[in-house]
């Protein structure tokens, strides 16, 4: 593991990461995904260890990655799940996340639906002044902290697999495309590539691409450009940030290309007329690809919706598709952040 | 772990549990929360058995406390929850148990929302002379010996943290307040304090504290005074059991109150009048405390309906909540039952 | 272990399997065995590997019984079940397997409720050129290779535990009774009797057991003879499947009796009179058992429907009933299977 100075107790939001901090992840998963490329996967890193997945919304995907992360650290899982818990008995989340904090865990990994859920656990383990770490899995439209780290990893890894960091994103046009609105991912992603340095542009429609969010982003970043363009051709030099109601302009000569999951709920509450149409507006195809540069890579948090967000072919196609990478990166990278919160403990 | 003559096979209930048993219990339990201060919180003691948790009866807090002990004894663990069990294709109780005992179960650990199923099972195996132990985590309204003993265990290790001992409570006063005659818990507490000498005052409305309860207690029971008081005025110097359809005289002078659960449905049963008619008769609040000596102790087996059973602040309050280490001290305790069933085994 | 030359990638089915890679299967399986009776029950074949169990459609008793044997070769598991899944979010079912391939999985025991899922997944694999095998665990109404495996083995264990292997059915007659048509374990359990050499003979209602049936199994199968025969006096000397439309003929001078699960729902689909009156025709009790040899043995899949397909008294009398060493044989035989695919890799 490399060396750091790593002093962060909980990683609830990507807001206030340092570029330090980040390059401490990059480097710690990329050596991480070196011991997932042995024969024997295991570390006895965290052994004795407890790491405990509060998923009060249900999840597959994420719920298996950490739990995978945890066991390959060799730490003990738990898992709640609010389907079978006492949730249901009128516990109120902060007695359940005491309970588990009172059983010996060591890392909580929280999802929930409302915003600020693992925000609030975490303020009651500093309050309580317990070693305890708070790890946001995701909640509600606010962030995903690791799926950001490991779209970040896949994208950096690609192009410096040995030394993956955050200066290698400086000045690459990546595109965020979608439902940009009501995504913890794209939240997420927006902060660390920001601090990258890296030419952002974020397309949708203006349903799920409100004028007032970009205010916000520029409001809580240290964007010192204060500067944000809402056209179809950046004429400033040096802003950072763009928005798009269409998405040709954002896609013209990007390097990474992020799709963002459709949640079809939208549909009924009457922010986009018809699937068909957003696919082929906002829809990622090869067709439209070739508006990019021409090594263009496409990513995508999944589940993917085949033939909303992102046509079936291009989807399975290796020569532009990230989206495979992104799930074996997430082991690596959780594995890192359960590494860095869990080592120096106990 | 200390030397000891356990001869149990099952824990199902602690009505005829011995004074011995209780203390093997509890020094193999001090011995288990040593090991859980260490760096590395596991021992290889149970490793290759397998405890099954069957779950007929959702749970999340006592699951996820069995499967810590388990996995911190190096035991594998299986989790079979109802709701997505066999049960529903038609399939026994008993037969379910005998996949598990025929998979090569050494523990199974059993909840069922009806009394009576673990002794079932435990029958069941005892006639087919097997050697697998069945332990009680909840039957209806039975017995749930697991929590009973993790709360004589933090309070006897309050007492004595190095050589907690049934006997550290005698003539201890022990206040039970809330539902108890729908309370496994408190049926099960009953005969831990009895055993131990201490005076055991509980105290309810009516509804959930008839008088027949204490017959039948008494009946069941080894209490040679073969006497009980029904007042707010002990007058007889030996009886160890009161029964109170007040709070106030179970509060005086009182060393440890245990509050329970109140179940939300007693209410629509038509047992209580309100909420918050019951919280002021019957809640725990610091102000009620003064009753009670100055370092009086709080217990609650959770999960808690703050407000009701007891005042938000009481419960956060760590001057007199023991709330948090019994959630503590059950990993302890299930370690050592684990252990004291396991070892010898196979 | 036994040194074996098995090329198999994937275990989808048994239609094509060779005595060869029956008898490594029964003869690895045999040292599992052993392995299950020592002290310490885990061997370390299989650390650092990853089994997921992707069950979509829910199971307990199977999905425990693959846990349990990957968690005894030491490799890591992961539990996927539809209710909590992405499923709902609209992921196709070969996305959701390609997600836990990227994840780093190993095995995959698929479960689902239409035949062919787990040829699809395992067809989507080799297409993308990728290690991870596939082991189907119950497709649909197609097979279940793994509970015909472990019927194999109990049987030809009991005959021979040292060394357990398909000539010894040949010319045992083994009947299987009940539901046929709608079984994927008897579609797999054909495929081996057949390949052993056994005589085979199915009984069931006319509507539980069609012609076609017969004329499926035979098309499909390697079986020289090309005959069968519906009659309840077979007369022919070579033929190996013969099908009745009554229990009697099918009983008479039996080795092995396998009963099947009746699924209720077949009442409403109005395939059957009553449960009362199946169980007076086709259920299997001690009298009818007086058809067979003397030392005939009953087996049934699990869970059963006592009173149904097999009489209460009959299914606990160990006397006959195999039912409960074919689960502890599930335990060694799908450790063998995972041992088999997962060996060799990495």
């Amino acid at each position: 593991m490399p060396t750091t100075t790593w002093n962060r107790h909980h990683v609830l939001s990507l807001a206030d990461f340092t570029s330090a901090e980040y390059d401490t992840v990059l480097q710690t998963a990329a050596s991480f995904q070196e011991v997932l490329s042995r024969r024997t996967k295991k570390v006895p890193t965290l052994q004795g260890h407890v790491v405990a997945n509060l998923f009060f919304e249900p999840s597959t995907r994420t719920r298996s990655s950490f739990e995978l992360a945890a066991k390959r650290l060799s730490a003990d899982t738990l898992n709640f799940t609010a389907a079978t818990s006492s949730m249901t008995k009128g516990e109120t989340i902060l007695d359940t996340a005491k309970t588990y904090l009172a059983m010996g865990t060591d890392i909580m990994v929280v999802r929930h639906r409302e915003a600020g859920v693992p925000n609030a656990i975490a303020a009651e383990m500093n309050r309580l002044g317990v070693r305890v770490s708070v790890l946001n899995a995701g909640d509600g439209q606010h962030e995903h902290p690791s799926q950001a780290l490991l779209d970040l990893f896949t994208i950096c890894s690609l192009i410096d697999p040995n030394h993956p960091r955050l200066e290698l994103l400086k000045n690459k046009k990546i595109a965020i495309v979608g439902d940009i609105l009501h995504s913890r991912v794209a939240r997420s992603n927006i902060w660390s590539f920001i601090a990258s340095g890296a030419q952002l542009h974020l397309a949708a429609p203006p349903t799920l691409l409100p004028k007032l969010f970009a205010e916000y982003i520029l409001e809580h970043s240290e964007l010192t450009t204060g500067e944000f363009i809402i056209s179809s051709s950046p004429s400033s030099p040096t802003p950072q940030l763009f928005l798009h109601w269409q998405l040709e302009p954002a896609l013209q000569d990007a390097d990474f290309v992020m799709t963002l999951r459709l949640q079809k709920e939208r549909m009924t509450a009457h922010l986009l007329p018809s699937l068909r149409e957003y696919h082929q507006l906002f829809g990622i195809t090869r067709t439209k690809l070739q508006l990019c540069k021409p090594n263009v890579k496409v990513l995508h948090p999944g589940p993917v919706n085949r033939g909303v967000e992102i046509s079936s072919q291009l989807m399975d196609d290796p020569e532009f598709s990230l989206i495979q990478s992104q799930v074996t990166s997430g082991i690596a990278v959780r594995m890192a952040l359960l590494y860095l919160l869990g080592s120096g403990k106990s």
